[in-house]
């Protein structure tokens, strides 16, 4: 008997057992299904006629400086032969892409137009566009709007081999509440106008002709409406469409070659790695919502503890008068013994739930909202001190894992001027920090509901209640202490709802002024986004002069609804939560391809939401190389185990047969797209993380094979080659269009 | 804004948001889909008609002795109203079930006949058989065999308000090593005759003449063979065929009416029970090998310690010298540190890995298999300590989770007498014991390897070395002390191995004795299957008399190859492990439905072998009420997370949206179709779980509402009687031929 048999039963079995070939036969074929490859035979012929060995340059030098290994871990000197080649698949003959070249040069020029609007859009606002795409956009010789952006990334603050581990920082960042040590006021004056907050010199009188305005690039809502429609129409070009959906398909099949040729060379990679696997890999919860992040048995547990520890507490005002802990249970007759996962009632199959509830309240005891009152907000009469205490739990846990980090989502509803404050007191009193852990601020698009209950008037005091004190504290910081520190640990903005509500009005000239937003119906998608963009955008300038850190957008986008919600997501924001839609939208799945757009995916939510779980296309996207990472959403709801992401990773390894490789490199991706330091970025992926192709890649850390980093960046650089090279060709007419488009777009351009 | 959306969402969110109601659709949409209703327009109009609500008598008495609950979990006395009505679906009209009378005679006889071979089979190896199945049968009027099986089941050990928890033994079941304290030698002789063991009153002188033979109802072969050619016809048969197809699609949409109209109801039922839920219900792990029951980082984590503690330790003998852990690992040139799990390689996607194998040896650490012979084997160098280690740590973690229990299998492969005393050896010096884990006995087909190897003359030699230690003990226990300690926790056997390898060889009577088996061909499953059936069923009665337990057969059966593995595994199994292939076989699925056959299902393992996830039946026999469980059979290979039991049902629960109603369902048949005592299943399930219908539940310790009980109870009956109402009406000729075919088959009949 061989090893290997004796290995893959858990009892010793007999020289080749048929099962093996069955196995093999029916994995493969299974894998081909699942990439439904619909490609023309000629390009499959060609392709398949010469592979080329090339030897990757930068293989080699990470080979040298990556000899010496990390110390903490306890590696030691030890030389490993990285895999330098692999099997390259390429094209070859006149026109490569399969369809007239005149027909690519019309896409190619609309794919360009829009990849030049995000960028234009990205970099306005201080977010991070794709390096490689803006390097093959530069090519077309015209000068982009520079911010600063382009130059080098800072100087990576850790060697070769440093340890996988950031140093911890010794204090706690919340120990510094002293507004002394916090930077001085710089006496800017703020004020809202057309729904954008506008800086000036002087506080007291911002009247435009005594006090200058600074010039902190203000978007320019004409000009942006005029973008929306170019992508409105563009997405909805039929030739262009057809081009994209075939580029698609061919992204598909040859990452599916690339399998067939490499898959071993990539594991014996990943074997070769000392001491790294999958469970030791950095991973990153990219979306994740703070108030249902642990799960049901987890808050259930906690509830118990609280009946036991604090029964006398009071914890809830009733029609005025206090309620204990004890009274709470007490009147939904209740006893912290009773209470299980079912009557607690947190789990999915949400629809279940609510035909339940409709058909007969008494059996849904009406105790649970006060529940959630008590135990899952910050703003509650006890000042969030439960929810405070069981997400430091949370926190521990994922310290205890050392290599699992969150971004969870806290809600800003922009009901009142002092949400953030509130907010900010609650995590700096409980001291609610852990650097596993980041912060997404979430706002709801909620203004109906509160305008329709009269707490708003219009849309534009959303947005100041959103904004107002993020400008304050930025101008100075010492007139919000709290504020001031928990921004530090907060990454960026979402946007959250369902998707799905219809929306009655379309984004566009004639669409009111926030200020003059006073009608029953909720803003559209697209209306949200922009407001938040376009205030982000300019806090982000000023932040930028004051030596803060930055903020990106990362909105729930294309879990449901309209697709054109995709189109604001990819002109606004950096990453995206969801994108499920994509995979009806080729044009629009393509460019967020070819602009690495971060997409953090949920299946297991979506699976109990929208889309049964096998029909997800998350594997269809990371075939063809889209920026996709996995992440949990809302473990309270959809997860069942004590480790919520790794049960995520597991079930969709499991169900789509991801190797292990397509795992590490998910792992990688979410690292990549989340909002951590470059600091603790540069620890976790390698020192070069930063740069482009497989030098980037340091195996040792991320356990992702420099081949598949390398065949990502080669194909994403000839796909845009492909592109550019059409437009180029074309006497770069579709350019000068562009010109005219993208270079007199803002004021503050030179 | 009401409670139910503040629940279901992580943030507020208004009103009917449409995601509800599209939810709804969806899920209800994707259930049928999943449950594909090809049901009759005019079957399911009738049904819709007239629905009936009855108080069903079970739940009333239930619920008087019900009201007093558990002590020990600090229950406390309180009155809970079960939901004692639900919708009934019932069928009126002339005939009931879709086929024309004459149609359903025929078929009726074949499944009446089928029942009844496999009732004789069950009860003469006494193992189990479905009671209401039986008392159908037995209301056929023909006096069956009776064994004392029917004989009321012991007196329940625990009253309506015992505690979930059985006590526990303080003295450790392995102490007792004292042969003084083990029954007498009985002094009876075995010898093996046509390869079934025989039992003679004298020891040395087995000679029919001077020693009479104990009367054990020695299997016979004849008529074995007959009645499997019975069963071969009947499951070929055309109409026969079409009406069980008929009858499971039925039961499929019975069950989907069933959920439409009491899902509320289940799940209102499950909330008023205080403190259950399912993370805290009883949960057996049906199949799963001892060999691979930790998770592959729990092996890692295991080695890199012994790596620490034992370098020094001689583990394992190489060309006649011993070598050291330490020196194990230099000869592959690792250190503890270097291993990783992909080093390791225990993980699935074992096609990958095997191409991988046959690609580049090199990158094979040949040291793997050395790994797995010092890790996890009971007969090394170390006499298993590291293996006995392992096992204890896992033994442990069930222990901490109170609720979850294993039937592990160990191997005994045949090849020497001495086998079984080295595993019980094994077991009973390093105390390798846990109440939550019993042992299955997997026995390898691997004659033809053995034969080919010359460790094995002829087949009986294998049977011999498999048997004869098992009469030996139970004959005199003080021979073999371990091993009779050993085999108290043993409660089957279980036949193992690639089931689509194909077989050259039909068992028929022309088939050569076991004795005479010597060809290089494997024989094939029903051979091996029938020799175990023989001998485990005259040692069970052997066993019985010396006031013993008794042994079930619990084999591999219909996980792949040719479908007739499945007729034996009916003839003569209490439950099998996987079944998959029932799917494709109309006729014995309801066979398997009618005579409530377990069937310990691991979609993760046949996802990773043979068949996809979303493609796998377990949700289908589900719903028609086959008796299905949940099992995990590789952790090692499979799962990654700490708890392989819970991430099998998280992801079942997930990809097949079951409800928690279901789940709860899957884990008490995994407790009825285990081998734990009917102590410990009467404290886990309830005092009368053995009981049939709705008062055999209790949903205080399954959480599985009354109504789901009753359905199930209710639905098997109609269909059983139909059946029997069928036969009966057509004067019992089938009965007739019955009656010749079961009464005089065995000697031993009075």
């Amino acid at each position: 008997m061989t090893e290997s048999e004796m290995r893959s039963a858990p009892y010793e079995f007999p020289e080749d057992s048929p099962i093996e070939q069955l196995e093999e036969r029916r994995h493969r074929l299974e894998r081909q299904i699942s990439q439904d490859i619909k490609l023309e035979p000629e390009i499959l012929l060609r392709a398949k006629q010469d592979f080329m060995k090339i030897d990757s340059a930068a293989d080699l030098e990470l080979m040298k400086d990556a000899s010496v290994d990390t110390v903490d871990d306890g590696f030691k000197e030890r030389e490993m032969p990285m895999e330098r080649e692999y099997q390259r698949v390429s094209i070859s003959g006149e026109e490569k892409c399969g369809v007239p070249f005149t027909d690519l040069v019309d896409a190619a020029k609309c794919v360009v137009k829009a990849l030049f609007i995000r960028e234009k859009y990205i970099n306005c606002s201080l977010q991070n566009f794709c390096k490689t795409t803006a390097h093959a956009l530069q090519d077309l010789g015209m000068k982009t709007l520079d911010l600063g952006i382009y130059e080098a990334v800072p100087e990576t603050p850790v060697d070769a081999d440093a340890p996988v581990h950031p140093p911890v920082s010794e204090t706690h960042p919340y120990d510094n509440q002293d507004p002394k040590n916090m930077p001085p006021d710089t006496g800017y004056g703020c004020k809202m106008v057309d729904g954008v907050v506008h800086v000036y010199t002087k506080k007291n009188n911002m009247d435009k002709y005594v006090s200058a305005e600074l010039d902190l690039l203000y978007p320019d809502l004409k000009e942006y409406i005029a973008d929306m429609n170019v992508m409105m129409a563009l997405i909805i070009n039929g030739p262009v469409k057809s081009f994209c959906y075939r580029r698609l398909q061919y992204l598909s099949s040859k990452f599916q070659m690339h399998i067939l040729l490499n898959e071993m060379k990539e594991l014996a990679a990943q074997k070769k790695v000392p001491h790294r696997d999958f469970y030791n890999i950095r991973k990153v919860d990219t979306h994740i919502h703070a108030s249902s992040c642990m799960n049901q048995k987890h808050l259930l547990r906690f509830i118990k503890r609280a009946m036991k520890k604090y029964p006398e507490e009071i914890v809830h005002i009733e029609h005025g008068r206090g309620q204990t802990l004890k009274e709470v249970f007490e009147s939904m007759n209740l006893t912290a013994f009773d209470l299980s996962v079912d009557t607690l009632d947190m789990h999915a199959d949400r629809n279940t739930f609510h035909r339940f509830d409709k058909f007969n309240a008494k059996y849904n005891p009406i105790g649970e909202s006060i529940l959630r009152e008590i135990f899952i907000k910050t703003d509650n009469h006890i000042e969030g001190k439960y929810f405070a205490h069981i997400i430091k739990e949370v926190m521990f846990d994922l310290e205890e894992s050392k290599y699992q980090n969150s971004e969870l989502r806290l809600s800003i509803y922009g009901r009142s001027r002092d949400e953030w404050d509130n907010l900010a007191k609650w995590a700096v009193k409980h001291r609610v920090y852990s650097d596993n852990v980041r912060w997404l601020v979430q706002v709801p698009r909620l203004f109906d509901v509160y305008h329709t209950k009269k707490q708003l008037a219009n849309f534009q005091e959303m947005l100041e209640n959103i904004f107002m004190p993020l400008f304050e504290v930025t101008v100075n910081p010492r007139s919000h202490p709290e504020l001031h520190l928990f921004l530090e640990h907060v990454v960026g903005f979402d946007s959250v709802d369902d998707e799905s509500k219809p929306e009655h009005h379309i984004f566009n000239l004639d669409s009111p002024l926030p200020a003059n937003w006073t009608e029953e119906d909720n803003p559209p998608y697209s209306y949200y986004l922009y407001y938040t963009y376009a205030n982000m955008s300019v806090l982000n300038h000023l932040r930028r002069r004051r030596g803060f850190h930055t903020f990106v957008l990362r909105p729930h986008c294309g879990e449901a609804g309209p697709i054109h919600h995709l189109v604001s997501g990819f002109m606004l924001s950096e990453n995206i939560s969801h994108g499920l839609l994509l995979r009806k939208a080729p044009v629009l799945q393509y460019l967020y391809y070819l602009a690495q757009v971060g997409i953090a995916m949920s299946p297991l939510s979506n699976n109990s939401l929208f889309l049964s779980y096998h029909r997800n296309p998350l594997p269809e996207y990371l075939s063809r190389g889209l920026m996709v990472s996995l992440s949990t959403d809302d473990p309270l709801q959809f997860h069942f185990t004590k480790e919520p992401l790794m049960e995520e990773y597991s079930i969709a390894t499991q169900v789509w047969k991801l190797s292990s490789c397509d795992m590490c490199e998910l792992a990688r991706n979410s690292v990549l797209m989340s909002g951590f330091s470059h600091k603790a970025k540069s620890y976790w992926l390698g020192p070069n993380y930063a740069k482009e192709g497989p030098e980037s890649n340091d195996i040792r850390r991320t356990n992702v094979p420099d081949i598949r980093v390398a065949y990502r960046s080669e194909t994403l650089t000839e796909e845009l080659h492909l592109i550019t090279h059409a437009v180029r060709t074309d006497e770069l007419d579709a350019i000068d269009e562009e010109d005219s488009l993208t270079m007199d777009s803002f004021p503050g351009r030179r």
